[in-house]
């Protein structure tokens, strides 16, 4: 039980933050993003150390996937990881 | 599409405490809870001022209902509001 509280935590705090949500929609939108890679840094037009800061945050909830390919990282949404938080939010609070 | 950030991130920040998630659990263990009644200040054990400052904000998310009912105020959980947000942290990050 503790589990669960502090994963709608974790991921609640990754998902509380404008830009987290831009850079989100932005990886979503493009079907996924190499980073260092030719315009990584355009990401939702921010400075790179703004998007490497949230972005750490968001692989770190599991809310993007960070794979190594050659000299770039590749991200991508993690849509399981949304899926069952949708799912747990739904569930956790029923009348026991 | 601002809306739906704005919701996610207000919802989100709502969620991303400890202690509001123990005290959604509690009214939702409980089946509703009275306020200012006999009993409402023993919400997960913890100060009346701070249970008053962190349902305000559950409150004002819509992730509680809060009903007048004479002296009393009855604290329900509001399951539209997280049944909606289940499906809209699923669906808002789809590939486009």
């Amino acid at each position: 039980m503790r589990d669960t509280e502090d994963h709608i935590i974790k991921i609640s705090k990754a998902l509380s933050d404008k830009t987290r949500i831009l850079i989100l929609k932005e990886v979503a939108k493009k079907g996924g993003i190499g980073l260092t890679c030719s315009g990584a840094e355009e990401i939702a037009e921010l400075s790179q150390p703004t998007v490497s800061h949230h972005i750490k945050i968001l692989v770190e909830a599991d809310l993007l996937n960070a794979e190594k390919s050659g000299r770039c990282i590749l991200l991508s949404v993690n849509k399981k990881t949304l899926n069952e938080f949708g799912s747990l939010i739904s569930e956790s609070f029923e009348n026991l």
